[in-house]
């Protein structure tokens, strides 16, 4: 154990000198004119809008947060991989199927990375894109009523970290394995991980008219630990590029046995030339089991389907279809520039940032200057490919973003700092501390070859004294920067939900005029919708009762229900008649089992309620929607289970 | 139908119109001078802390936000009566039973009114209180770690709305019914609803020295529904006010039905003469079933128990311990000054504000000035108990706090405002519009003898256009107000997560040195704690397989394990061994059928996984914890159900 003990002493001294050396700095203690300067900055006055909408992922939350910058208002926690209670999502009947699985029906799942579709390598605002990092899934948010409205699972994947990442033309969402496992899986010692696990690198096209997703095929790769991609754009498109660490192939204690290689390797993919490799027929179709879940705007509900096979690329057959790129040490980040040209390898325990390019290593490849190979994956040579290296920038670099002038902005996660360096002279122009130890960083658009360049939000994993104390657990945090001129400008401290990870940005004018209003109640197509007072009713089948009901300013139809009995199972439909902006209504049960449901207008969603006890049980609105909102309410007459009093249900004195 | 669409039609043409004159409004386009003054006064620079902690309900949340005030940002939501798959509560083996009911497992609720404790009138910053009004229950928050600690049902209610509100030395947390019911529950037609339903008020007790809650007693009252609710104070300590509507006692419809009558009351509790009758053996004895859940620091485990019986006082058997007073028209809010001399009734239809003065109440029942008289309950005359009114303030009065200085401040939903006035003049001193529909109001101390009075923050209904639009559903929003002045100046909107009802705020020094930073590892009394690498063990029972696991940057040990088959029930304890501030880690297994665990220095957290095909399956640490978190992962080889592998766990090369 002598060398774990030696490099954690050694990360947590450095850590504890850098973090006391921030503490200092002034930036975190301005007043008069500069504090009113960044107050004003990042103030976004009573019925103004916020320029940009962050979408920051939840992490371990599961879901996708909606922020407004400058102001770092929060403004929504769309619910995505993790059921929840105030949404219904997970809990009704129209969205249970969304988080049905190969492994059943999962409450929760870590989501990382999301990503703005793209047209011809902008940002065009249709979709976000988010993976599930423990159980492997790519969710789909439409940002026209930025809902979930489609969830794949990923086979032959665990720990779906290097994901989910779009092409430039939204052709593919990407997704890579970070732990690798038997492919199949199969009961076999984990001793023999070496050699045998593998790592699959999964490419899912996207519909252009639809944005439906379809895994078209995988890629079988060594059984490394594939941590970050990100997609080749302009002159690289058609690659895709993910960092390694692990290649070592260790099972056990990676914090010392995969920290074992000076270098690792950035994989590059060329994905056109997988497109080839599948149409010429040379991929194996595999048995899996995964899930393919819908969710569809006019039912209001969703579907599961379980798909059954996937094309399998193996690169050892395929030449030209993967090149490794040596890259020190446990890369983490891989980030790409807007021109397409700089591969960035954000080696976490390499003292040099390291950039490759991608001219050069066409050059190799053109020229076939192979260094070795990797169970038949050509290696390239680390000089070969190399385009620059930026010295001693920091410590712990993760992950870079850039500005589209040049610039790039590295996070270093021990040294707790961003710093700012230029393209080409690899120079370091600026640092800034970062309060604390940060993880990704966002630019509006970075991840496209058109980046807004105004702000760099980074993502703090530790706050420690930067807010009010909350006990042990206390919030992450995220930092806003003002980058418009040579040195950055810390701007603001914001507290975040979940743990950020990655973040997406873009300017607010490309989403906010397409944004839904409501659901029209014509284009409801829920099976079990009552579209007015008189398409009300309460219909018995067996032991099962279907009420259907409807709510408007200020009450449900029917509100009195008569002939439930001990042992029915009850689906309330509920149908929220309203046409106006911002009038949703919400309906609970007494002792139901099962969460509200939270309605907007035009929908229909279903809780079931088993009641157990005789009696009359009160149910009612849960959203204050009108000065009359606390009259809204109902009651439910449950009768024995052999009681012969017939359904009945009214409003008023019918 | 007529006059429900007449009311319908009279509140929302009212609406518009105060809707449209609010948008003219010059303080939503503030500029230049004055724009800097509210950034500047709302900006925390990065690195200061929030003057004041603002507790503020989820209201269909289920939890309850903290918020920092002025800066408006959210620090932490802190899961109460729902299920929150991030921080696994309602989903570990530990926190299951806090959310168990009479009902069985219930995983949401909807949490209203949180109330801090006080100590001679004050507030102490020990514990937050908060309701749950969808299947009734009071939550109990330590305000030293910041989690929920005990929960106790409330039985015989429904709509627990009327709560939860302290006296002032904490003796009693306070809980009303909102909707009537059969007392006991009975198969009874709901058109029987008038005589037959009742309302029961709790008094729960706390035990000065750990705050723990016993439901001592409860009063059984007519069929009304109780709204809200406030503890008398200074002069009327002893006492409790309750507003009522539904005294038409109606069962449908009560938009319509509900609105018939001129006045309905106000009830005054007496609890100090309730007591006494408690003492002197006045009460019946009634059978009962409701959950007490207590969650222990040191076990770090939640047991749930089931009681059985309650104490029912009959006022119409207990003179002297209900009064009524006439309150025009449905009043909503139920406010007492800080002197305890003026009861606030925010009679919702009413064209006026109605103020009942505590003095001349007492006057009326000494000289016996009874004006008939309800189900047995002595009614007081209007005019006997009126201290003022407020002619004509506002459409639509919900709720009034107070600032200390002499001056109420109430809010109008209809017309979308806060207006503040003055106590014993009754005169309007000003009004500020609210964007959009206003509910409750928070003067930090509002409820107590000693009220901050600098700043009111405004919850609101309804956004629609304040902030960047996220589909059909949008965020609620607080609107925070300087009041220094004699006019009060509108400073920042900020939005809200949930659906916030009522909030509780106090000085940040109040709380913040008390805020605990880690669990002593060594007070760890977990009954399946690892407190070192050494105590790791893996023990098999029959098909359950007990993992004692432990955590600690950046590894698990064991972080290899075999001998795991298809069939078993496989719990994971697993200790977090860090003593360090901000330093938790998470755990997750790839298709596990529950949340991940987050678990805090010093803490022993269990799920539980059901494997279901042979493999080799990874975990890993979900909380970004160390340079080389990515490292922090392991492996759980599964073989059949019928394999003679034997269990061995390891770490490393041992």
């Amino acid at each position: 154990m002598k060398k774990l003990f030696n490099l954690f002493f050694y990360l947590t001294t450095i850590t504890l000198i850098v973090t006391s050396c921030s503490k200092t700095d002034s930036s975190s203690k301005r007043s008069g004119a500069l504090n009113s300067s960044a107050a004003e900055k990042v103030y976004v006055a009573p019925g103004e809008h916020d320029e940009f909408y962050a979408f920051i992922s939840g992490g371990f939350s599961g879901q996708l947060s909606v922020y407004g910058l400058p102001s770092g208002r929060l403004f929504k926690v769309i619910p995505v991989f993790s059921q929840d209670a105030e949404k219904a999502w997970g809990y009704n009947e129209e969205t249970k199927p969304m988080l049905n699985t190969s492994y059943g029906f999962i409450p929760w799942d870590d989501s990382h990375h999301p990503d703005i579709s793209q047209t011809a390598g902008e940002i065009d605002g249709r979709y976000v894109f988010i993976n599930a990092n423990n159980t492997p899934r790519i969710a789909k948010i439409d940002l026209t009523t930025f809902e979930t409205t489609e969830i794949i699972e990923i086979p032959n994947s665990a720990g779906n970290h290097s994901s989910s990442f779009v092409t430039e033309n939204s052709e593919y969402v990407v997704a890579g394995t970070r732990f690798s496992v038997p492919v199949p899986q199969k009961d076999i010692s984990i001793k023999e991980y070496k050699g045998n696990f593998k790592g699959a690198l999964s490419f899912i096209s996207i519909a252009p008219e639809d944005g439906a997703m379809n895994l078209e095929f995988q890629i079988l790769m060594p059984g490394f630990n594939y941590d970050l991609s990100h997609p080749g754009r302009g002159k690289s498109h058609g690659w895709f590029f993910f960092t390694t660490y692990n290649t070592e192939e260790a099972n056990t204690l990676l914090e010392v046995n995969a920290s074992q290689n000076d270098k690792d390797f950035i994989a590059a993919i060329n994905w056109k030339k997988a497109e080839e490799y599948i149409k010429a027929g040379k991929f194996k179709t595999m048995p899996a089991n995964y899930a393919h879940n819908v969710y569809d705007e006019h039912t209001h509900t969703a579907t599961s389907t379980m798909k059954k096979e996937v094309k399998i690329l193996d690169p050892a057959e395929c030449p030209g279809l993967v090149y490794l790129l040596p890259t020190p040490k446990s890369p983490h980040g891989c980030d790409v520039d807007p021109s397409g040209e700089y591969i960035v390898g954000n080696g976490k325990l390499s003292a040099n940032l390291t950039v490759h390019s991608f001219t050069k290593m066409l050059s190799a490849i053109e020229n076939n200057k192979i260094d070795g190979e990797a169970y038949g994956i050509p290696i390239l040579k680390f000089e070969d490919v190399l385009a620059g290296v930026v010295e001693q920038p920091g410590l712990g670099p993760l992950h870079t973003e850039f500005d589209g002038k040049g610039n790039a902005y590295t996070t270093f996660f021990i040294s707790s700092e961003v710093v700012k360096w230029k393209l080409e002279t690899w120079e370091v122009i600026d640092r800034k501390p970062t309060y604390y130890s940060v993880g990704h960083l966002m630019i509006p658009g970075g991840n496209s070859a058109k980046p807004f360049g105004k702000y760099v939000l980074a993502m703090n994993k530790i706050t420690k004294d930067r807010y009010l104390p909350t006990g042990p657990e206390v919030t992450q945090s995220a930092q806003l920067y003002d980058i418009t001129g040579e040195k950055m400008e810390l701007l603001l401290d914001f507290p975040t939900i979940g743990e950020p990870h990655y973040a997406a940005g873009c300017p607010a004018d490309l989403i906010k005029s397409k944004s839904k209003k409501i659901y029209k109640l014509e284009e409801n197509k829920h099976k079990y919708a009552a579209k007015s007072d008189e398409d009300t009713k309460v219909v018995r089948e067996g032991n099962e009762v279907h009420i259907y009901m409807t709510m408007i300013r200020s009450h449900f139809s029917p509100d009195n229900i008569e002939g439930i009995k001990v042992g029915d199972k009850v689906y309330f439909h509920v149908t929220n008649l309203e046409q106006d902006y911002d009038v949703p209504h919400g309906v609970s049960m007494i002792g139901a089992n099962t969460s509200e449901l939270l309605i907007m207008p035009g929908q229909t969603e279903t809780f079931v309620w088993h009641p157990k006890q005789v009696g009359v049980w009160p149910f009612y609105c849960t959203d204050f929607c009108s000065a009359l909102h606390q009259e809204m309410q109902g009651y439910v007459r449950v009768s024995p289970k052999d009681s012969d009093i017939t359904l009945s249900w009214s409003l008023g004195e019918d």
